[in-house]
């Protein structure tokens, strides 16, 4: 490989710490971006920052973009998070959407890689259990892909950026498999939407019932702390 | 028309200023959007918030992006601007090019017009006299267009997001033009990429050569102030 830098983009979830092990397993230097968009709860950043160390990044920016500025979703604003006690999924876009994210998120990444001289990204989203976000489709990342290459001057001079998303086909336990597969350590994760004051998960929204039913899965204990579950 | 509102990028500079008042135009209520991303100069952000003001605006959102933190641009790092006293064009994508810039600041804007319901946003770029950078170029702002189709809960509801780029096939003269006849004050405007410590532009740089020769063009005096010409 002729240029070994890659920016991954690192948000403290366990999709994000599984695609930095990815890109690591690759041979890349990593070149960890964190975005601090006005997320409510900070244990989010602190698990981005421990996730980070453990791959030993050459780097790790973090970027601050005031979302909460321009509202609109349940994890910048004041909205509750809605818990989900009757285990059906929930329909349609949830309101813990924060509009534009991926873009803002791919967005700063492509800035950050074209300064570095970087050619490949690395971001953790996947289109299973997405939560139905429109933002973590295949098809949006594609469209990423054609507008990377349009949107630099590496691009104009014919060396595009490369978005890597290489956990989109993968269901929520064939990540974890993946991952614990290349160490990844997923007590340094944090993924509730809600979490207590003392930063453990709540066991009870959208997005620790995915990642409790996916460790179930998998037939391993999930390896953070629940206030309940 | 069903749907008024418009979110309208604006710098402070003679572009978007342009594109309010073209918005303003053809009957759009304006929802301003600034990005602080960390420029150098915050005479920018002044002229912003002063050319908003003009176009009695529902509101002006300022939303911060530091893009110092990744670095890469004289206009936000402690990078010299280059000056052009020999009244020759600079060759390739000058050290002023800020990486993915508009890129970042559609996505925001993006996000803003989904939390607003807007189904319009207005963008100052324009390819001729663009300084060389490649997102001022038509094909990105129709990748963009096409990508916004994707990323947001109302495209995929069938309600795309439109990017409006009205000065995009305009030169410098004819843009202000187009201003002077919609009764924009330019005067409220900078550009200049290098300013003195009062805010006056120093004429020298490649942003000042391009604006002074425009006004030159269309035979109307710049109502800015110079340090020297």
């Amino acid at each position: 490989m002729n240029n070994k830098k890659a920016v991954v983009l690192i948000s403290g979830g366990l999709d994000s710490a599984t695609v930095a092990a990815v890109a690591k397993d690759k041979g890349f230097d990593i070149y960890a971006l964190s975005v601090n968009y006005g997320q409510r709860h900070s244990c989010e950043l602190l698990a981005a920052e421990k996730t980070a160390r453990q791959f030993s990044c050459v780097e790790h920016k973090f970027v601050s973009v005031d979302l909460s500025a321009i509202g609109g979703s349940a994890l910048t604003d004041n909205i509750d998070v809605p818990q989900r006690d009757n285990g059906k999924q929930s329909v349609g876009i949830p309101i813990t959407y924060v509009p534009a994210r991926n873009t803002i998120f791919l967005s700063i990444s492509l800035g950050y890689a074209e300064v570095l001289g970087a050619r490949d990204i690395f971001i953790g989203v996947n289109a299973i259990d997405y939560s139905g976000y429109p933002d973590c489709r295949p098809e949006f990342i594609e469209m990423f892909q054609n507008l990377a290459s349009l949107a630099t001057k590496a691009g104009i001079e014919g060396n595009a950026i490369k978005i890597n998303a290489p956990l989109i086909d993968l269901t929520k336990p064939e990540i974890i498999s993946l991952g614990l597969s290349l160490d990844v350590d997923y007590s340094l994760t944090h993924s509730c939407y809600s979490p207590s004051s003392n930063g453990k998960s709540c066991g009870r929204c959208d997005s620790c019932i995915i990642r409790l039913k996916a460790f179930a899965d998998v037939g391993v204990n999930d390896p953070i702390e629940y206030a309940k579950q």
